[in-house]
This record gives structure tokens, C-alpha cells and sequence, in this order.
């Protein structure tokens, strides 16, 4: 296990789900530090991608009834190759054990597979030879209600669940795009055979934002923002930009200003909760990696002691999503939207000859002159056909007259396209470990410290008495009773030397440490003590949720609320 | 639908899940209004019983290992009895079909339903006969990983998760009792055949505290914080009392002080949410009514449109899961709890006579001799029968002397007792909905009202141009985007009468409305109108961060914050 890892397990941030059962690949416990860590990340991504954007957030089941995923493709498309081995029965993923037995990359393709097995002869570490390769759906499957119950499946990403309301969800922003739906929470993916660790999971957490546009309007209002934030973005010919997002979009590397302002706006969220900008970089798709709905997609990527890893990926999924569902649904999943000035357009339009369809076509004659109000000429005609109740008949002109008409339009209806910012969240809160991880000396001494973001941090204050004993224990749970009273995430330690209690907050990341001293029954004072520069400022206990607040919510110096004395 | 459904669906609150493939039963969509509600419910679930409790928060996997419900016993147990239809295949549960149809309570036994069935010759709606009654398993099952797989149950209760990880949090307690873990999630109950809504859930959230305590020691430090608060009990016997939680305590109406402290927090985390107190009562679980693991057990139950419905239940769940937990994996599930005094103790023990054991046990004498040292004799015995590598021998006393000694023990191993207090998030979300669901009076016509808390109303605050087009409009928006910036949760609106605005606004339970009209031009004042009085005061622009977080984290009046003038 990594240094890093080690501390993880050890002082309560992932732990091995069922691990008194021996656990179980391609699951994780968040233990208290993980669970407040990544919370934390949520808090601050709705702050991002929902309150301060024209967005919303909704909550769908976990499990999905098997229409959804019908309409969507999963059920047939959502599959990796699998291999599985005839005599230790053993299952791989094909392209994983491709590139680790061979080196080489292999299409996830079972041709492709079956292919590279024959040329190199490919056998299983046992020994044994594999059967076929074979396309193994990665949702996972159950039933619900009683007896022969209805096929469900764990959603595979939260995104179907705001395409499945976007009805609902059009009317809730009165049809007035664009407008975006953001859901935080899990989703699952049947891993053929998960080994690293957090990175590939079975059961993940998702934050995803849907945001649909009209699809000649691929733009967002506050792109101004972040236009001339530069980014580092390895395009689809592997070349390498440092450039600002205005400048990616006008070149056209990036393919619309939307993906541009959406690119932007996650760089400045990931750098806001602590990953480190020499290690982020967005990647775009290559044109046979993208996915079947996508047209254009970026990944944010961070480097990590797994190498450059995918955390968050920013699509342009089009319209693929809404018109499967209303396909499948037969529901109008359109939007109208209304021209600026309604249009006024000519047609050509059938004028019936009663006197003649009449006689002719007896019963069938009111339907006749009905199904042509609805007909659109394009030219003159000599003979038109017609469909009345499933029966195509011909009509020839002496039946009708042609006139031509001005009619007002007043806008049109539209299938919106949605760009997709879509987030890992594990590991995201994961990489935000690794790029806080640091060692550094203090008097002499080697320190591990994780040096969170302020705003990230699980455990926030720490509340420690000089000594362990009468009255500084009393005096110390009574701050911690404060500041909790203030929701502020405090912990009480006595036990061990200050200095190694010390050590052990900085090892978690907890920004500040209070002390209750000698001096705190003089002058009702403690000490803050700082993380990063494990300097100590002394101020009033009364003034200290105050102060803490401010600090945790900024990264202003504690050197602006008191005066140093170390 | 119900007057109060009807609102719901139709501004956002919930919605049918998978609405445009017909619905499912048993599921529900939290709508953007619906989902910020029940979030900030949880928020300040976390204030209460994670943040000022001694208590931390973890977050594990939906799916579960099938050895976890084998060892809780939901493998076996989590079970309710079925009735099919042998002529239409309709599947019920027996004891609601046998309450609608018959208005009968029966017992929720194989046998019991029979005998009713066969008593009352109970048919189907169809007219069908019923097969014979038999239980069906209320988990969802599923299979992790590919070919066969390993079986897996998404679970049932967010407890279990807790509980097997109890050796890790432990130690991350120290292993210093009492201490509390807590979660907040998806739990997931496979229902035969639900149909009240919200009410009865197949997919629903949870959030659930297990305290661990000392067996001996079911007190809890706070427990004078809410002593003297007075409670609505029903106790087991249908006796109705109205008491302080202290002479409930004292006179054993409640088992102990700790169940008592959670009724207490229980109850005024309840009422700060808003459910009104009125419709509150806390009532005792029947002999025959308990979990097979809970010695005592009350559920916190709210009066809503569908009756009494039980929202909370706290349960004294013993020692019974780690004990299973334990005896199931192997793992050692104690608490070493050191005496305050170190013990001494006498104790008789066996001192091998090797020169007789040698010659007779030849190569198991060396186990022999190491076995005496952990046995216990208790009185002088003849003959003594240990087991060495699965073998009983008995040993007569000729190979043995007994000496008595003194030995000094610093503490014993106990398996902690835990006190659970257990939220249904939906039920409470849509009680707190009910609750404040009001119709009133303002000038002159009928208003809809939703009189939710400030601290859990969906949109904090919504701003309004007076007269929807510019310059007001752009006003409106920048206000908007200074508020959404300090992370409030805030709507624009320029669509219909200001005094329309309003009633759509009081309608959700938006608690403030902000105008910008004619004054705000010349002085930079908008005013701020309360939902509950709508009265008005006028108040600098960039005031308003400050004013509004103050208003909507306390229930101060607004005139305090400035002049009414309405």
C-alpha cells in the first residue's frame, strides 16, 4: 500500500467496504474524514454548477425500470469484453489484460479481441486457455415487486434521470431555454474484475450537470467570465495548447463556446477545492473514443500516482438522449420557442371541389376534404396521393384547386441539445488527497501534513487543553461545545503530548488548532494556531467563532485577528 | 389527488418517477423544490445528531455482500407474507389485503393468514382464488461481478454498514464509549405492493444514528438539556401521558435515560424543522411489535392526511448485531474498558507435572501443558476434559497440581449496546410539506400559503422587477447574481402582476420577495416583503447579503432590519 494510502485507512478517510468479510473489490467505505471531505466537495460544486447557475438540482431512484435503459442503449451497448478462462473459470476484462499480459491497446471490440487472443496465443495466468470472447452488460440487474416482478437496473450515471423528467423539468423553467438540471449521487457499474483500488469502483459517486440549449445557440451568457482564463488542453491529434478559452474557441480546438465556458467554469471549481494546476489538463476525445451520443467531449484529467486520470468529462451529447426517450416514449420531448417576430410564410394550400368529391367518393368524401387541409403542395400537380383511414388513394387535379395563402408563424418547436459536465466525485475527493499530501520539517523534525483547502477540510478546529487534567479539559470541551453550537466540524483531543497533538491534526489537515493554557484562566484567551505555518496568534474565546467562520470561509492569514507570538 | 399532491407536482416538489414509460410504484422523484427541502432537512439532521453529538458520519456501499444480511439475519427475516391470485397472478401483501377487505389486523404470520384466508374464504378483486400464503424476502437482490457471480442485497437499512465497520470506528474512537455513527442515504425495501405515494417506498433515504454505549451505562452526558421537556407518550399498554422526559425516565414508562435523551433531541429537531407539535406524539412498540433485536423501541409518529404515520423509530437494538456480526466473521467485536481501578482477582490454576504427562502423551504433551494455562478450574476436580487440535482428552488429576494465585486485571472486554434513532427522510420531508400547507385571507382573496421554516424553504429569496422591462429587469438580475454569489438560494421572476409574483412565491414557501421599483433608481433601496405577514420594509442594496443570511438563519422580524411602510 502507498505511503498515502497507508494514512488514509489508518486515520479514518476510505476504509475496505466488508472488510471483516474479507471485502470485496470495486467498493469503498467513507470513513468520517472521507464522508465530511467529500461532502464538502458537493456543498461547494452545488455552489458552482446549480445555485449560481441557471440550474437545478433533482433527486431520481437509484434503480431504473428497464424501458429507461432500453431507450437510452445501455441495455444493448453498455458492455465491455470479457474473457473467461475454461479451466480456473477466472473472468477479465479483455483490453484491461490485453494491455497488461501484452502491452498492447486493443479495441473494445470482440473481433478486436478475439484477433490479438489468436495472434499471440493469449492464456489465462493459470494456464488455461480462454473461451470466446463475449459483450458482458456492466449494469447491474434486479427485479422489483413480487413473482416474475419487472426488470430494473442500478442506473449506470444519473443523467437518464433528467432526461426522463425533462417534460416536467421544461416546464418548471416555463420552456425558456437554456436551462440546466444538475443530480449528485450514486451510480454503478458492474466491473468485469475492479483492482485499483478507489479508481475504478463498482458503486461511485456522481455529480452531473445536463444543460440544454437550443441547438443553434451553443453559447452561454456568462462565457465573459472565464474567456481569458488559460487553460492546458491536449486535443484530439494529441498536440498540446496552453491557451486562454476564448482563444481555443475562436480556433475552433474547442467545437462551441459552450464546452468553452463549461471547461472554464470546472478548471476554476477543481483549483477551488485544492487540485494542483501544474497536474490538471483537458483532454479531448479522439474521434473513435467518443461515445455513441457525443459529438464533441473533454476530459478533465489529473495526474496521480495512477498516472493522468479521468475525473470529469464535458460532452456535447446533442440531442441523442431526448429523441431515444421520446421514440421510446412516444411523448413530445420538444420545446417550442418562439421567433423574436413571428414569420409570416406563403403556402400552398388544397381547396376542395365539393361538387366533384362528392359524387365520387360518396362516404369517403368528408375525410377526403379534411386529409387536405393538412397536405403541402410544392409544385403544381397533376394527381396527389392521400392516406384516409390506412388506405392510400390517388386524387387527380379536377378535384381540387390550388391557392396559394400567407400564414403567420409564430415559432417552432425544437429538441434541445444538452452539453453534459459530468463528475467523479471519488475520484476527484481522492486526487484532492494526494495533491494535499506533503512532508515538510518543523523544529527538526519531519511533519506529514495534509494541506487541504480550508473549505475541504473534515475536521475544521480542533480543541486541545495544554495539559491533560483539571481545569484546561473543563475549559477546552466547553469551546468545543461552542463552536460546535456554530456547526463548526471540532474535535477535543487530550491525549499525548501538545506537540504530537499537533502533528496528529496536521496529518489530517485541520486548518486550526486552539489551545487552552496557563494564560486562558488569566485572561479568557487561547491560541489559534495555523497549519501551514504552524504559527499561533492568542485572541478572546468570545470572539473566536467569529474569527474561525471568517477564516475557514477564506484563506486570509490568522496574523490579521491577533497579535504572533511564535 | 389531494389539494396538497396536486400543489406539489404541479410546482416542483415531487414528481412520479419514470412518469413518460407509465410510473412505477413504490418510487419518487425528488423535483428541484423538493429536493433542496429534503437536503436541508438533512443539513440540519447533521447539526443535531452528528456535528453536536459525539458522533461522526461515514457513507458505505448501497450494495451489500449477501454474508452481511446472512449474519443480520434480513436473509431470513426481512420477510413479509405474500398472497397470489391463482387466476389473475395479482400479487398482495396479506395483511393490508386482509385489513381493506376485511378489516381485520392479522398477524404477520404464515399461519396466521391462513386461518383468516380459510375463516373469511377471502378472494381476489378478480374473484380469483388465492394460492397457499408464503413469505417473500423485501430485499432487491443483485449479482456483483461477471458469470455467476457473487450474490449481493442493496440494503435494507443504512445500519448494517455501520455495524460491520464497527472494529475501524473503534478505534477511531479510541476505543472510548459512549460514541456514535452516523448515515445518511439510500436504503431500499422491495414492496409487495405499495400504494400510498410517499408514504410506502420501494427506494427511500434514511438517516440513522447508532449510539454505542456501555450495557451497564445507558445514560448520556446531555441528557439535562432536554429533561424537562414535555412529551406526548403512548406507551405500550395504549396508556396517553403528557410528561417531562425526566419522570418519564424516573417512573420507567421510558426503559432508560439514553432512549429518553434521543426522544428529546428527537423531538425538537422535529419542531424545528416545522412539524407542528400538535400532531406530534411519541409512541411505545408492543411486546409483540419489536424487531426481534430491540428490548425497547419508540416511534416518533406525526399526524398527517394519512393518518398517524410513524416518521422515526428509536430502538434499543442491544448487543444483537455485533454479536451476530461477530459470530459470523470471526471478528473480534469488543471494547476493552479498562476498570478505573485495577482488579484483583483470585484464580486456581492447573500446574502441568511434566514428568508424568511426557511419558504418557508423548508428542502432545507440550499442547497438553499449554492448554492447562488458559483453563479455569473452579473447584477441586478429579478429572478435567480439554481439547487440543480438536481432540477431547480427559486428563485425570495425577498429571496436574492446583495452585491458587493472584492475579490483577485492568479492565474487561464487553460488546457495546447501541441505541439507534432512525429517520425516514421522505416521510418527514412530506410531513414538514403538510404541516405548513396554510390557506388565509389577503386583501380580500383567498392566498395558498406554504408556512415552511426559513431554514428549510426551497427558495430563500425571490427578486422581482416591478415592471418587467429595463431598466428594472438588469437590476433585478445583478441582484440576483450578488445573492446566488454569497450562496443563496435565489429565483428571478418578471412574469405576470407583482402581486401574481407574490402568490406564486407564498405558494412555495419562498419566505422573502425583493422589488426593485421606482425608488430603487434614485436611492438604491429595494424593499424586502415577509411571505407570512406580507408586510414591507425598504433596505439598502448592499445591505441585503447581510439582512437576508440574518433572517433566514434566525425567525426574526423584518422590521427589525427597517422601516414598514406596508
Amino acid at each position: 500500500m502507498s505511503d498515502i494510502m497507508e494514512m488514509l485507512v489508518r486515520r479514518g478517510f476510505l476504509w475496505q467496504s466488508f472488510e471483516i468479510y474479507g471485502g470485496m473489490a470495486g467498493f469503498i467505505d467513507y470513513a468520517p474524514l472521507g464522508n465530511n471531505l467529500r461532502r464538502k466537495i458537493e456543498n461547494i460544486w452545488r455552489k458552482y454548477f446549480v445555485i449560481n447557475e441557471r440550474a437545478v438540482e433533482i433527486d431520481t431512484p437509484t434503480i431504473g425500470i428497464e424501458e429507461v435503459f432500453i431507450a437510452s442503449g445501455h441495455a444493448t451497448s453498455f458492455t465491455d469484453v470479457a474473457i473467461e478462462c475454461e479451466n480456473c473459470g477466472r473472468v477479465y476484462r479483455a483490453d484491461h489484460y490485453v494491455k497488461e499480459k501484452l502491452g498492447i491497446e486493443v479495441d473494445e471490440t470482440v473481433e478486436a479481441v478475439k484477433e490479438v487472443m489468436d495472434v499471440y496465443d493469449l492464456k489465462c495466468e493459470c494456464g488455461g486457455k480462454f473461451k470466446e470472447p463475449a459483450p458482458m452488460n456492466l449494469m447491474f440487474s434486479t427485479k422489483i415487486g413480487p413473482g416474475k416482478g419487472k426488470k430494473g437496473y442500478l442506473r449506470p450515471e444519473t443523467a437518464q434521470g433528467m432526461f426522463v423528467d425533462f417534460k416536467r423539468l421544461a416546464g418548471y423553467f416555463r420552456e425558456k431555454l437554456p436551462f440546466g438540471v444538475a443530480q449528485i449521487g450514486r451510480a454503478y457499474r458492474n466491473e468485469i474484475s475492479p483492482r485499483q483500488g478507489v479508481i475504478r469502483l463498482r458503486e461511485f459517486n456522481q455529480a452531473e450537470l445536463e444543460f440544454f440549449v437550443h441547438p443553434a445557440e451553443k453559447t452561454h451568457p456568462d462565457f465573459s467570465q472565464v474567456a481569458s482564463d488559460k487553460v492546458k488542453l491536449v486535443d484530439k491529434f494529441d498536440n498540446e495548447h496552453e491557451m486562454t478559452l476564448s482563444e481555443a474557441v475562436e480556433k475552433g480546438i474547442i467545437a462551441n463556446q459552450i464546452l468553452g465556458y463549461f471547461i472554464g467554469k470546472t478548471r476554476r471549481f477543481l483549483l477551488e477545492i485544492g487540485i494542483n494546476e501544474d497536474k490538471l489538463r483537458f483532454r479531448q476525445h479522439k474521434d473513435d473514443e467518443r461515445a455513441h451520443y457525443a459529438t464533441d467531449c473533454w476530459d478533465a484529467e489529473v495526474e496521480t500516482s495512477y498516472g493522468w486520470i479521468e475525473v470529469v468529462g464535458i460532452a456535447d451529447r446533442t440531442d441523442y438522449d431526448l429523441k431515444k426517450h421520446s421514440e421510446y416514449s412516444g411523448e413530445d420531448l420538444t420545446i417550442f420557442v418562439p421567433y423574436t417576430q413571428p414569420v409570416k410564410v406563403k403556402r400552398r394550400r388544397l381547396v376542395p371541389k365539393m361538387n366533384k368529391i362528392g359524387p365520387t367518393f360518396k362516404e369517403k368524401a368528408k375525410k377526403i376534404a379534411e386529409a387536405f387541409s393538412t397536405f403541402n403542395v410544392n409544385s403544381d400537380a397533376d394527381e396527389i396521393e392521400i392516406v384516409v383511414d390506412g388506405e392510400r388513394i390517388k386524387i387527380s387535379k379536377e378535384f381540387f384547386d390550388i391557392e396559394e395563402v400567407e400564414e403567420e408563424i409564430a415559432g417552432e418547436k425544437i429538441v434541445p441539445h444538452v452539453i453534459e459536465p459530468s463528475f467523479g466525485l471519488d475520484r476527484i475527493s481522492y486526487a484532492v488527497l494526494e495533491h494535499a499530501y506533503d512532508k515538510d520539517v518543523v523544529d527538526g523534525e519531519e511533519r506529514r501534513v495534509l494541506r487541504l483547502k480550508r473549505k475541504v477540510s473534515p475536521v475544521e478546529v480542533a480543541v486541545l487543553p495544554l495539559l491533560s487534567r483539571e481545569p484546561f479539559e473543563s475549559k477546552a470541551q466547553e469551546i468545543v461545545s461552542l463552536l460546535r453550537s456554530k456547526g463548526i466540524y471540532t474535535e477535543y483531543d487530550d491525549s499525548g503530548s501538545i506537540g504530537r497533538r499537533y502533528r496528529r491534526f496536521d496529518e489530517i489537515g485541520t486548518p486550526f488548532c486552539i489551545t487552552v493554557d496557563h494564560q486562558t484562566f488569566d485572561d479568557d484567551t487561547v491560541t489559534i494556531r495555523d497549519r501551514d505555518t504552524t504559527r499561533q496568534v492568542r485572541v478572546k474565546i468570545e470572539s473566536l467563532p467569529t474569527i474561525l467562520k471568517e477564516l475557514l470561509e477564506s484563506e486570509r492569514d490568522i496574523t490579521e485577528f491577533g497579535e504572533v507570538f511564535r
